[in-house]
């Protein structure tokens, strides 16, 4: 990308509403842009890293036989009636429309309901499961009060993965197959070594659910952690019988603050018996179906990778979710001509900073803030050698480069 | 993907209420599920079909250096206001919604109001422009009839391109360019020869706009056509005034019926004034800015190229768009393995139908509905050959093809 013929411009400040660093951060370097509180646009580099974070999550989940659809935002009323969570009074979170033509619609908080009522198309016997689907999907969540930047949103990416089983003990494995996933997708967007599968509430079907909470010190839930332990368990099930269920004691438990980035939730057959989604066993009887759920909010993820990934003068991006791998510039006529030459022969590595309005420290500055892992420098000095600058951003080590061998590698 | 292992099934017989081929088609072979009049769920294969057009349209934008962003659904009312068009009076297809702390929302129905107000925090000079913006975005129509299946939904996908100049010269070039992109685009994913760009009312600011329609039974518009002189124009643009500017007579045209698939408009000023979008010019003076938007219907695409690549026995996919190129059926434990060799080789191009319970006539049945470019077999007739049978979809023609050449061409 050519910054001269990009719209995306950094700002010098953000907003002053934008109190976290991923909101001021994100919109000063132009990724995102606040249409509403909780409403963001994804402007050009912002969509690229969204890309990159549902990239990885789909590799991951394809190579386990998921298989990826999409399901529609406007809702009817009907099967969600039938587990009783459409009445505002039972979910409180609800946008709600109406048909022009008569009848109210809900735009979809998340698609437990539709999900087991489009199978009844499709599941007669027991060869028709498992079945494991999933989707990146615009969510809608009527939050009293959003912040945050895009860590709590009223409009957000979420990827919304759904297993159907015959047993309880294949919906356990399966469970545990997503639980190592999660945390095989965590680590490589950057964010592994402070992610923890964390005992949550599992409901009444399940005695336990696992989040995956983010230690972060702007996260808005409460964890209590033993890191020598590996044992992270949510506020909300914090308790004595809790407690010995896992063998800590409240002392060597410490309480930080953190954020969800991922849920995964066994609820058996509290959806599928309500919805009537059964399947015909061997021996022709019906029987009931296992369902697990299994969330990553994809935007709010890219939030927290940014909101860990920074430093005084801007983001830091992990290479994995970097919306380009180089910031490249050019000083100089002979500096110009081979970074052209360069962008030209792999424009999907380069944001290339071409303005000629802006002095070197101002560009220099701004790659700084757009964070991008590496900065390529092309001047006369570094030709002289045949060489360019690369300096990484997350330690801000320079060296020389051969031309040759950088271009060899691209 | 391996028919045993995927959810989605080939159905008996469509509702009853999909009356046409595109909804019928797409529905018994398993690419749409019904949610609502005018609400679908876009199944593995259907979200397959969707993606290779969109990336199509993609590659076409990008090479013309236009940036892809996403913007939000929700919208706050403030700019539509401004326009006059929030609303119900003047606009009556809205969905609109209410936050829970206070204040109407829409549902964007388009998106020429808000990529307006966005702009404005990024475009000062005339060293920012020209600027072109494009999304793939699902679109909010509250359509009193939705019908057609994916034709006329009230939830649909849209790709939508904004242009922004500083002379209404640079407009007119630019409209132009994208005129001829969108040729290509509908070439590219097989409609080209029945699709036309149609004269269509411009609205105050420019004479004419330019849908592009293509012929087909059950498109909702009409249209007037002159096949040698590649003239076609809207019914709505009908009289003798047109008739005369474009150099043709009542008795050269015909009337057929045709779906819109695309528009282009000049908007010149008609947005950027009453927001208030200007730039500043060299000599500092403050200046208009000159708008284009540019529209194609994804889904509505997908289902005009399902009306119109379809035959007898189901739907027959232009490569370009199909969901995998090849079909794969095997015959016998020999042909089994073979199969499953090539499958776990090249698993993306192909549609494997590896279940066990169906009698060879069904597979090759449910081959043809799903319409994939290629059926290959693979037997002991044709292994004693060294070779697979390989069937066009498109002419229904057979040939044995040397299994290594296959293997070498995938």
């Amino acid at each position: 990308m050519k910054m001269s013929q990009s719209f995306v411009k950094t700002l010098r400040q953000a907003s002053g509403e934008e109190t976290t660093k991923n909101g001021a951060l994100l919109t000063r370097a132009g990724y995102i842009h606040k249409e509403m509180a909780g409403i963001y646009d994804f402007l050009p580099l912002g969509l690229k890293v969204l890309e990159n974070i549902k990239n990885i999550i789909r590799e991951e989940l394809n190579k386990i036989g998921c298989e990826e659809l999409l399901m529609s935002t406007l809702q009817n009323p009907e099967p969600w009636e039938k587990t009783n969570r459409f009445s505002n009074q039972q979910v409180d979170i609800w946008f709600k429309t109406e048909l022009s033509s008569g009848g109210e619609l809900g735009l979809a908080p998340t698609h437990e309901e539709p999900v087991t009522e489009l199978l009844k198309s499709y599941v007669k016997s027991y060869k028709d499961l498992p079945i494991h689907i999933y989707q990146f999907q615009t969510k809608f969540r009527n939050e009293k009060r959003a912040k945050s930047g895009i860590l709590r949103s009223r409009e957000f990416l979420m990827k919304d993965l759904y297993s159907f089983h015959t047993t309880p003990e294949e919906l356990d494995d399966y469970y545990n197959q997503i639980m190592q996933i999660y945390q095989t997708i965590f680590k490589r967007v950057g964010i592994g070594d402070i992610t923890y599968p964390t005992f949550a509430s599992g409901g009444i079907f399940s005695k336990y659910s696992h989040e995956f909470q983010t230690l972060l010190p702007v996260g808005e839930d409460t964890v209590y952690y033993n890191e020598d332990k590996s044992i992270v368990l949510n506020k909300e099930v914090y308790s004595p019988e809790v407690l010995n269920d896992l063998g800590v004691k409240p002392e060597e438990l410490q309480a930080t603050t953190a954020a969800e980035v991922g849920n995964i939730f066994k609820l058996q057959t509290k959806f599928t018996n309500p919805l009537g989604l059964k399947y015909s066993a061997e021996d022709n009887t019906e029987k009931e179906i296992y369902m697990g759920c299994y969330g990553i909010g994809v935007s709010r993820l890219m939030g927290v990778i940014a909101e860990v990934h920074t430093d005084d003068k801007g983001l830091v991006w992990p290479e994995s979710v970097a919306p380009f791998k180089y910031h490249l510039i050019a000083i100089g006529d002979e500096g110009t001509k081979i970074a052209n030459e360069l962008y030209e022969k792999h424009p999907d590595q380069f944001l290339f900073d071409n303005r000629d309005n802006l002095r070197i420290g101002e560009k220099f500055a701004d790659a700084d803030l757009i964070g991008l892992p590496y900065r390529i420098v092309i001047s006369d000095k570094t030709l002289a050698e045949n060489s360019v600058e690369i300096t990484e951003r997350s330690n801000g080590k320079s060296k020389l480069l051969p031309l040759k061998a950088f271009q060899k590698n691209l």
